[in-house]
């Protein structure tokens, strides 16, 4: 079928290629880099230089997925969409858009008979070649409308509707935040195992709980792949940015009054990844020194 | 080759089946229920009804793998070992030791020229089909000698030695305290999903996430298996055990001064889980009604 695609990046570009390989889609597809539309041309894609000419391109009613990075760019994609879109188009936010938001798009859409589905997409740079995990929200029939393209995206039974407006952003968020303490999980443990005296190899250990071991994962291969490449990590700096989810995650769980304790740790950990000097431990420093006369570490 | 094994509960029985069902192994298979070895001699071992019948039925050198809960059992079952088997035999401690111990015993049996491996073994009640995933230390010739029993428990690649004595229940350790994390980050997304306005059907998002998201693994396949057969988890009580690995990791974290906020958050939250009425709790209660007034609910 026809799709509109906005956001060449990274995610978007690997999308548009799987679009055009799988079943041969016809896509129209946009970006503000110039660079990233003619490559996306080189896929067989119809480039368009502007949202403009991709709604003028696609013939109605149209689909347009949108791929930019989350937040403020997401926002303004859509609302200039909603501006040029006519009705019974559909709009597909693809990104890492909190729930609350497409909630609140969907509504303000629905006034101009725009349809609004949220597509939460697992799979990183690997989903080029296995597919995408899609978690849909939205309405029944729109979402079928669209399922020729779902179905080519993701993997056999990777993609399903999970609910409403919302609904596939929202389950998109717990997936990461688990992702966030599943990461931790193996981080810690093997710190732990790098300290051993037992010297031990860990890229042949990760390998090892690959076959029959009970924590064995996606993410471990990943990590198994890693520690082949750079067995002590020295080619890297533990700096580690977060996309939003786990925060939200935490926010949804505060409003739920549910603990969320790994969740916790593996987001402050990220955070504290990002502190060179944290003034809580400057204060612990102190603090210590106060009341016990503990040496501290003057600058 | 010919091995002896002591312990056939569930992990020990199921060895037995495959050691068997492989290529043939002669199993000489011993443990303190008659039951037990009447089951383990329909899979064509050679029961045995003692230490003292095992060691007398097995030909010199011999192996003697032991599967008995860790702990006393195991220190009781290895002493008595000791005592009864000759120079040059092995004793294989497959169980969950801390590698602590296994330093020790290794030490001791040495003097009797015993040898001693420590095979830390994953898989649960799968690994029959499976196979282990086998974490061995130990000295290397002695570890190459029993290799053809370990091939045969493992799936392809699913064993390594990975350092000298101690090291596979080391190895072991980290897994397991890994396996808590794990557990608890889907337990913790699932929960928060479970109170969600959405209504989300939990087991079509488990099995959803099994293709091609991120965080798919063997827990969350386990996980999706669950909640297809209770949706709610209405049939059970959230009371969660633990084998000692958890608190061993985290013991040596603290050895080492390694932070494992997701260690200790997991294994906590499975305290946490057996406790009817905490006194902290109560503490809590009453400390805020001692500073603000707040309410408390009594008994």
């Amino acid at each position: 079928m026809e799709i509109g695609f906005v956001g060449l990046g990274k995610m978007g570009m690997n999308m548009v290629t799987r679009l055009r390989r799988g079943n041969g889609h016809r896509v129209v597809a946009c970006d503000r880099v110039p660079e990233l539309i003619a490559k996306a041309e080189e896929t067989g894609a119809v480039g368009a230089a502007s949202l403009e000419e991709l709604v003028a391109t696609l013939a109605r009613p149209r689909i347009v997925w949108v791929m930019v990075p989350s937040g403020l760019p997401t926002e303004d994609t859509i609302r200039t969409l909603g501006e040029l879109l006519e009705p019974d188009d559909v709009i597909v936010d693809g990104g890492n858009t909190q729930f609350h938001d497409d909630v609140r798009r969907a509504a303000t859409l629905k006034d101009q008979r725009i349809h609004y589905v949220d597509a939460g997409t697992s799979g990183g740079i690997w989903g080029l070649e296995v597919g995408y995990c899609l978690m849909v929200g939205g309405d029944h029939d729109v979402v079928n409308r669209i399922a020729p393209i779902l179905t080519t995206l993701a993997p056999e039974d990777g993609w399903a509707r999970v609910g409403g407006h919302g609904a596939g952003h929202y389950v998109k968020m717990v997936h990461n935040g688990i992702e966030y303490s599943m990461m931790q999980s193996y981080a810690e443990g093997f710190e732990l195992m790098s300290r051993s005296d037992y010297k031990l190899d860990l890229f042949n250990i990760a390998d090892l709980w690959m076959h029959g071991s009970v924590v064995r994962s996606w993410l471990l291969e990943l990590g198994a792949s890693t520690l082949k490449e750079d067995p002590t990590l020295k080619g890297l700096q533990g700096y580690v940015h977060d996309s939003g989810e786990g925060r939200w995650m935490l926010m949804d769980a505060l409003d739920k009054d549910v603990p969320v304790p790994t969740l916790s740790a593996a987001l402050f950990t990220r955070f504290r990844s990002r502190q060179d000097e944290p003034f809580s431990e400057k204060m612990l420093a102190a603090l210590r020194r106060a009341f016990g006369g503990h040496s501290v570490r003057r600058k």
